[in-house]
């Protein structure tokens, strides 16, 4: 007869396998043509995923979305998270016909 | 006989009538609906009027607009000019009919 084991949940013990800050580290989220309310509810499970911080990226004219977001998220889900930096750059995309167009860029970080 | 009073400028003595830049703090350029050159050569002429610092403010859809102009300034025309700071915000503008709707804002530092 073999004993039957009974490996009883320790509660304590699974709190090692949660490395969940780290792998959010460098979180970033791209604004592009779905509506603002989906990149809300993205910005929001990364949050609640245990993400410290996430960027939102934002390219030409879908920048002014990328802040109505960040409003959205700050007002209205969760009042913790802070903008810690906003960052606005050009970057240069390459067109379908092989040339290079410049587009302005933002980069806002969002902290919690 | 009279000692000669000689009250040679201190050198000091002039330092507080300099309050020149004080008058360009809190310059502001509101983006509105002209074309984006428009508004970098209002910003080139304050600069170059003496501010040292000028304030790039946009509401909704106009905000990428600003960027592009921050663009602009710093890329083509004040290659000196730097992004001091940026705030993004929400404001509670009113409707033609009374109501009230809340739009994101953004404003930008611009600094030489």
């Amino acid at each position: 007869m073999e004993p039957t084991k009974t490996t009883a949940p320790s509660g304590d013990a699974k709190q090692s396998a949660k490395p969940a800050r780290a792998p959010f580290e460098g979180n970033v989220i791209f604004v592009g043509k779905k509506e603002p309310m989906n990149y809300v509810l993205a910005l929001v499970g990364r949050f609640n995923a245990g993400a410290a911080s996430v960027e939102l990226k934002a390219r030409g004219r879908t920048i002014s979305k990328a802040v109505d977001i960040t409003q959205i998220l700050k007002n209205r889900f969760l009042s913790d998270v802070r903008i810690a930096d906003v960052k606005l750059s050009t970057e240069e995309v390459e067109n379908e016909d092989g040339t290079k167009s410049r587009v302005s860029s933002m980069s806002v970080t969002l902290s919690r």
